[in-house]
């Protein structure tokens, strides 16, 4: 275990919900975590919260103009010519909260918020989805815990990690987005609230650990984990028109990053007719996500990659 | 049975989709009913189309303005003053297909539909719910031969049924939806649609056998028909500004019109605290139904009512 940095120490945390406006959870969770006080017993870092989209919220959408979590790339951040409802958010929520852009990025003593917590719900059958944006030790670490300690976390990344990604938690040096599901967009169930608020309790668990440079719990992690990565995604069969003109099959509704191997059934048209995988063995994440259809996104593509917690790459790579 | 007037022949069906937005299943079902051509089996009647709210579909929303389904009451039809997307959409709607407000809408002959089938979806656990504004001879006859035909059918109606209701099936002289769930808003499934399909299908069969003076499959019917009437609805708790604080006990999430009995956990708080059930026994419908949330309804309060086929009333009263 590489010894920590003494500034990589962790004294604010920003607990986000509402990123969605429908996904009702995170947004009951931050206000409900506001009311309850919580953060009281920890003692090296202070928690804000924020409601990031209340606009959106009210109106029970995923955004009025357009997404949010897609609104914090940098260069977008700088184009004072985007100037819809959620392009405005984005650029006050990182002036308030971010450090996206200011010249010393680098040192968290500059920064306003040193770790951001997105929480996100998922009409597919994605369990305890963590999803990472930045593969570190600081990272690593925090979701090998979350994974020890909760049951059904999976971790997720996306194959091309950047540093200037375009989600809310990025703006922070260090983040995470935490993602529940199945749940139906603008619903509230109690399981889906009770995990994500474990969820929560642990990753601020963690970060006390973390700051105190000695943790044995921290050291007894292993050495290895594993992080499904996507790597592609499968459309939903469209007609001349452009429409969606098939269902994904049955017998995938409702998995949780199922096996797919090829002559698997991926869709069924109207008329019984099927479409089958022809592709690698592979897993399937996100099926039948609500949210993606407006471009067409039936499902993504993902494979177990396991990475090495002392070296912070890809086992294979070693 | 009472013989069947000739004037009630039923020579046009409408079949309608997209009258909320969000709910895919209908939407999808009249494009593909309108490919497949399956009309042409029928031979007493034509099938027509209509995708009611094409730009609530666009934007995957319930509605834009308000929902178009609570805007078919003669008053607001006839008040130029209400003119907003879905109300000027409803008036359209109206004046295309139906009938209220005409001078004789008594007589089928100046109706341009006869019976009209909506296609709706729901969060909440409904399974197949065939939603009568109007009980009558043909509209029980039909709920009767549904459920006799058909797994899972349950028949509900609102206790105070009004000649001049709301839905838009109520601006023919038939009508009924049809509601399918659990489904999430803005998702496709393929159980659901073609549970669907085929109860549409038998609502076809159906009145194919109704223009048939003489059909004995009618003529075998039950006598009496259970009915669930609603009677009254359960609100989300709320803070002092008016927010929802708690979630529906996961007792009842994904239950389907459960019998609750005085002392039956109904809420919990995010605490942990429960709030119980204080009225006389009776059953649940429209649980967690999250089109409902912008009203903070949480559920709907219903009873079995059982009504003879023959005079139309219910048995209690005969």
């Amino acid at each position: 275990m590489e010894p920590l940095n003494v500034t990589n120490q962790i004294s604010s945390i920003l607990l986000v919900g509402g990123t969605h406006g429908n996904e009702l959870t995170g947004v009951h969770l931050v206000k409900n975590f506001a009311i309850l006080n919580q953060q009281n017993s920890y003692s090296s870092f202070i928690v804000d919260y924020l409601i990031a989209n209340p606009e959106a919220v009210e109106a029970n959408r995923r955004y009025l103009e357009c997404d949010l979590n897609r609104c914090f790339k940098l260069s977008e951040l700088n184009d004072l010519d985007l100037d819809n409802h959620e392009q405005l958010r984005a650029k006050e929520i990182n002036r308030l909260f971010g450090s996206k852009g200011d010249s010393n990025t680098s040192s968290n003593a500059d920064t306003k918020t040193d770790f951001i917590i997105d929480l996100h719900t998922s009409t597919a059958n994605m369990k305890t989805n963590i999803v990472l944006t930045r593969i570190d030790s600081f990272h690593l670490q925090l979701a090998a815990y979350l994974k020890k300690k909760l049951p059904e976390v999976t971790i997720t990344s996306e194959t091309d990690l950047m540093d200037d990604h375009y989600f809310l938690e990025s703006i922070a040096s260090k983040g995470v987005v935490i993602e529940i599901g199945p749940i139906a967009q603008g619903c509230l169930e109690y399981p889906s609230f009770e995990t994500t608020k474990k969820t929560v309790q642990a990753c601020l668990s963690f970060v006390e650990l973390f700051n105190n440079q000695n943790s044995s719990e921290i050291k007894r992690l292993p050495d290895e984990l594993e992080i499904m990565s996507y790597h592609s995604r499968i459309f939903f069969p469209t007609d001349d028109s452009g429409n969606i003109c098939a269902s994904i099959h049955p017998s995938l509704i409702g998995k949780a990053y199922p096996e797919i191997s090829h002559g698997d059934a991926l869709f069924i048209f109207f008329d019984g007719q099927k479409v089958f995988y022809e592709g690698e063995k592979t897993h399937l994440a996100f099926i039948n996500e609500a949210a993606y259809y407006d471009k067409k996104i039936a499902m993504c593509l993902c494979r177990p990659q396991r990475y090495s917690l002392k070296s912070c790459q890809p086992v294979e790579y070693k």
